[in-house]
């Protein structure tokens, strides 16, 4: 059995209360040595999708950890609470699939359990607040030194609920996806991985045209937003590895009218 | 004399500017063995009984530690810092009330403190950043190990400011109360226990009829607000044991136009 | 060689995203005893400016360190990046002014680097998300005890690029300057020091004549907000030493509609 030294926590439960901070001390009480990274807090509140995505994305620059995420519209009703293994750690949270992405971007689940063992929560257990009461107190114990297989009843790894994957797919030289997120710079992310690019002929250097809608704009894809004039729309390689659209010194989801979700179509300008 | 490996800060700071980084420096220059931890520095600027709330409400989840407050429009005039013992914390702020709520919910206070022994500040004292330069020094010091005793002059325990407790009292088989705070999810917090809600003869599964103003509602009084379906009102028990009204989904606050403050009657419904 | 066991950062990616915690775990993989200090990371995105203001204020107040900053419109383009030493403190970030600000608070730049050396660097290193691939490993590696020499080529001092000073002259008995920041509370911070003031001959308890535009107001000088009347304005030196305006209990940046950048004159008010 590892241990963790590290345990890291993501939710929706914002910053202007004390939801947060109480889970800080819940685990600092059962794992006083672990060290605790918040990922964010500020996942709109219910949006699984949304909490996925940053989970996932996040996950290659993080050390080997006990992972909390919770974004849990449910809480309280019959979804289960697990924890599952899935390359060097482990994810602890609601049974929405919330955790599907990350634990898929780690080489997928390799054993699943539900959380049924009491001992390890905070009690009473809070009907509207599992986080604090279940999922962070588990967690920590795992970060101490708990073995996995006590937080519960094992279950068969196909059973988990799994999100569906973003649209991404490539057909007839085009590339279909949607708008991943919107970052504070006003990024417009895309499900469309860098890869696929290539697949429709496209470079650093292409013209690409970006289909939305009934709306179609030629954009250059170049390595930075910032190799375009200010003002200018542009199409990159983020951080993520994905396509993103944005402004120079913009705001590239406001002026596109792109929120999250949005389908995208992308393809190599027609020379000339 | 007890030590404390760990301090707790909430602020009205805000999280824009370098305020509450210059605070973490100071603490970790002196104390650089103590763990951190933030509840919140986005209490509405200057508003003492939301602070007081969020640190009560919070407090059962911290670990044993020196808690900082600042919510203090006063600063720099002649309100007095303090530092007051209650149960296994020591609370460390300004004399106006923010702290009464936190040392009533651990016990009441058993020894106060007036913070007049400037060796444990940061010089020189800017009058308008005591947490800097008065109340997380000092803090910092007494996670350190500095004596309580050192800290300055001692109080009359009846001496110290309190804030009025929220309204909240039964009769005629009604419970009367305030909203106490509205959170990310639009959740509305009333100063209602879940205690009371049983003296008034209602329980899960109970219609409850809301009256504030004009206005009366009749909604469902369940476990949790993911009992009911999307859209739909419900009245729960929140996390700190009282009662709340949510939109599943939604955002109550906003629905029911009722701001922290407002006046709120709750009886059980008449039958049929 | 010093070695630092605090990492302190600060950039304008925002809250929302896992922008900052991709660069916490990157950080506790390299240099796992280091403690780390997030100054803020709402600068206003791109603002060069207000993030070497904010670093500038805050640094007397941190421990000794390697600070990151990361405010960098030309991320991927040829800007240089750079590790500059001065005073007891290493500063980590692009070329672009964001440290100058901080390295003269220090004392000015010691020595300077551009960092070419990308053994210390993570790969494959993303074109728009240098704080995660270059400052922040880079960091963590001179936290964790790599000298200063191993990061690139040294550099020229006189060759990194500064930001100029804020407006700020006495002539005449009147001092010039132009709002620094406004905080979270509304207090318009000025460039002008208190220093400044005892030469236009003013001094607390004085009237102060302020000009902005076309406009001229009178307000006292006093040691702080709290001072006046709630509603009233007030001029005092600031916890950066610096002369603010605020409205007690208000928002003076709104009332007096004074943003960052705006010219404003002090002079003390005719007596009578």
């Amino acid at each position: 059995m590892t241990t963790f030294d590290c345990l890291t926590f993501i939710t929706d439960y914002g910053l202007d209360d004390g939801f947060v901070a109480a889970c800080h001390g819940v685990a600092a009480r059962i794992a006083p040595a672990a060290r605790l990274i918040d990922i964010t807090h500020l996942v709109p509140p219910g949006d699984v999708r949304r909490g996925a995505a940053v989970l996932a994305q996040t996950m290659p620059y993080l050390p080997p950890a006990v992972h909390v995420a919770v974004v849990d519209p449910g809480v309280g009703t019959t979804r289960r609470g697990i924890a599952v293994q899935a390359g060097d750690a482990i994810l602890v949270g609601p049974d929405n699939g919330l955790l599907s992405w990350a634990a898929a971007a780690l080489g997928g689940v390799r054993r699943a359990f539900q959380l049924t063992n009491g001992e390890l929560w905070l009690h009473p257990v809070s009907q509207t607040f599992h986080g604090r009461d279940i999922f962070v107190p588990v967690a920590a114990h795992l970060a101490a030194g708990a073995d996995l297989l006590s937080v519960g009843t094992e279950l068969d790894t196909g059973d988990l609920v799994t999100l569906p994957a973003p649209t991404s797919r490539v057909h007839d030289r085009e590339a279909e996806g949607e708008v991943m997120s919107v970052d504070r710079f006003g990024n417009v992310q895309l499900s469309i991985a860098a890869a696929d690019a290539d697949q429709i002929g496209i470079g650093f250097g292409s013209q690409l045209v970006v289909r939305c809608g009934r709306r179609q704009l030629t954009v250059p894809y170049l390595e930075t937003f910032a190799a375009v004039a200010p003002g200018e729309l542009v199409a990159f390689t983020d951080s993520a590895g994905l396509i993103s659209l944005a402004v120079n010194a913009g705001d590239a989801a406001q002026q596109l009218g792109l929120p999250p979700g949005a389908h995208v179509r992308l393809a190599a300008a027609p020379p000339g």
